[in-house]
């Protein structure tokens, strides 16, 4: 007798990422609730179980939704507002005056939500982000249905949301306590860079994630820079720094890792440490090209991100994981290295690892939640296909993904937003933008 | 009184591409025939011209159809069949064997159609072509709609068109003579490298561009390894080489670069000779990256190319201006190198240039033909925009491509295809796709 579930999804190339890459060619899955309860081949899944709904996907592909790393959310809001310029002119000169002026909660709520839509609709079901007012990019997420970990961020100057560091903490612990009970919104706790806190901020910020068991992430080793900066401070390299004060640990999330050398990767290896790759943004804002296949090869867990829209300019993480593959071979010059299916990895499971959110998600697998992402493969660029790893990292866009779920729900179908009013949340934005760049002047 | 004309775009943000990169917003078109009659702000044209048919797009961004400076469009059918290998392996294991047994001009047709069909999806108008049995491509092309120049690649060993040199000399004669009217098709000489054609293929190759002054095209300095192999050959730097044998002038193509120093681009500079850079293609294979902004400074003319399908794996020429621009920052470690409008340039002008096209087509001016490209930006990715030029080259991506015209014909309307069946060339290159991993056995 056949058990009744919530969905079947039937007929297509489910292609689960789990760690023996096993494929089933039709192959089906039945979810119940929030959760993945079986998948297999297509016949054996419809013998056992009867879908109250079934969504037939011949021609697709079915994965596991995309983790999205780190990324600033609410930046959506500054999209090419500045490019092909020095860091610090871009920082000081657009970014920070922009921000300094314009980033209220409207503008981070509907930013984030903006975000949530080009997620969604580039087959993203879970994003890490770091911003300011992140209570709205919580809310933003909540209304979107999609997963996240997030944190305020901390500096030791004031943002726009607080005076002193102190708020900025008590503000992330009500994050926390706030959102301690939900099932798709996680808080961390995010000081923005070892060179804008001060080592008692550092220090308040552990003790703060530690109370919480929530990780502890920061931007980290982004560019030459920076690394000489810190090691001038502290009269040692970063990593060793973090290390003796005891910061790292297996919840410690570093964003870039651009600078890491051999040592730092031995110490985060050790120490079961974190790394979030953007290399789209590190490219752009020409900070130099992590070392990911030998963090990889120390056995470091790499998530994969596409940083914020100030300096991508998307967060399509198909075209991310495009660019990771091409950038670690040409790096290297070794088309060996970071393969079609490593990068996929890195983009599913290691992401969610990275995240400490792998009990939940990041593969297909029977008992996790139902995070999907669906693509039509029935296009012009996408035919033939030999290979469907080939096909996710080198061809396929985010514009091809059709319908995606996310904690059991399906939050698009058919490439039609349902938890999100796509023409509201352009509109909102397009006004916010026309008030930034009254507040830039003449430059626009 | 309004001179009557066959098509008015209106409407829209007209970005011409021209050399003051002239914006018209909202800005219209004239087009009668297949040219650009006249362009301008929308209500200068709307009171001078009348349209027998009016296309209003407003919230679109029109400009210039891409042109895609090198690839090999039948290669479609190989699209993802190995990759993360060493290039001799996949040569050797998988390209060779696949092609050895399976191009034949029915596969050099479809596979090039869909080619066609993807390329105009995604904006491209002129494509530059080298394949086998190059007269099916220019009937793809043909079919399509579109404009290209394309050559019969030649070797000193067998191919599956001819059996000797020779053979592929008088082959491609006869393109050149069977083409010569046409508006949309243009044949060149396309000696494969300089590693694969004896001194006296590229005499006979250059002798006949010159006879009917077409391009003369080839790869060129692609890695270390041909580099190397060439100044061992010739006992010289290849450029010298060919300098010295009277082969460079400004009808001389090459495809990479990516090996070019100081001294080869002064000689490429002085004697008017093009580039095409390939940098997904360049990446995925490992090859290097060519010194575009060296290039650039000395004065030589640079397109752009998406390579083939096999080693990128896409024809979407807006993915490769994103990358060229983040590419040629990475390299060098400065952010203000490539630019967004210098890649825009290199996507359509300078490609132009380097086909010798130029007259014709590349920018949107009174006179030029009508290949033109027309982007929806009503899209939550595309939201908020600040700058065309940003926009264009970081965010957009070729599924944003609405409706394409190719010498004052719609190609496409609303992403709808007028002059190829969709299915039908999928049907027939998945057909293809069949018979290619049947002849390769075991491994697939």
């Amino acid at each position: 007798m056949a058990r009744t579930v919530d969905l079947l999804i039937t007929g297509g190339t489910v292609v689960t990422l789990d760690n023996q890459d096993t494929k089933f060619i039709p192959g089906a899955l039945a979810i119940d609730g929030d959760a993945i309860i079986a998948l297999g081949r297509n016949e054996e899944i419809l013998a056992a179980y009867h879908g109250k709904e079934t969504l037939d996907v011949p021609g697709s592909i079915v994965m596991p939704g995309l983790v999205n790393a780190h990324t600033h959310a609410a930046m959506t809001c500054f999209r090419g507002i500045a490019d092909d310029m020095e860091l610090m002119d871009w920082l000081n000169r657009y970014i920070f005056p922009a921000e300094a002026g314009n980033v209220n909660p409207e503008l981070a709520y509907w930013g984030s939500l903006l975000a949530c839509a080009e997620m969604i609709k580039s087959g993203t079901t879970t994003f890490s982000d770091m911003y300011i007012f992140e209570q709205e990019t919580a809310r933003a997420a909540k209304q979107a249905g999609m997963r996240c970990l997030i944190g305020e961020v901390l500096f030791d100057f004031p943002s726009p949301n607080f005076k002193t560091p102190e708020e900025g903490l008590a503000y992330t612990e009500k994050l926390i306590q706030t959102w301690a009970d939900d099932p798709l919104v996680n808080i961390m706790v995010e000081p923005h860079a070892l060179y804008t806190c001060s080592a008692d901020l550092l220090k308040a910020s552990k003790i703060l994630a530690d109370r919480y068991r929530v990780p502890l992430a920061t931007h980290f080793l982004e560019n030459k820079s920076e690394a000489k900066q810190l090691e001038a401070i502290f009269g040692m390299r970063a990593t060793a720094f973090l290390r003796e004060r005891g910061f790292l640990d297996e919840r410690f999330i570093a964003f870039h890792g651009v600078m890491m050398d051999e040592e730092d990767m031995r110490i985060f290896a050790d120490l079961g440490c974190k790394v979030v790759h953007n290399p789209e943004s590190n490219m752009k804002l020409a900070s130099g090209v992590a070392p990911v296949t030998a963090m990889r090869k120390q056995g470091i867990v790499v998530g994969l991100g596409t940083d914020g829209c100030a300096s991508n300019n998307d967060l399509d993480m198909f075209q991310e994981m495009d660019t990771a593959a091409k950038l670690g071979k040409a790096a290297l010059l070794d088309p060996t290295v970071m393969s079609a299916r490593t990068v996929l990895r890195m983009a599913t499971g290691d992401g969610a690892k990275a995240l400490g959110l792998d009990g939940l998600v990041g593969t297909l697998e029977a008992g996790k939640k139902a995070d999907i992402c669906i693509i039509d493969m029935d296009k012009p660029h996408l035919t033939p296909m030999y290979d469907e790893y080939s096909h996710l990292v080198y061809t396929v866009g985010g514009a091809d993904v059709e319908t995606v779920l996310i904690n059991g729900k399906f939050v698009m179908k058919n490439r039609r937003l349902l938890t999100i009013d796509e023409e509201e949340v352009m509109q909102r934005v397009r006004s916010i933008a026309l008030r930034v760049k009254k507040s830039l002047g003449n430059g626009f």
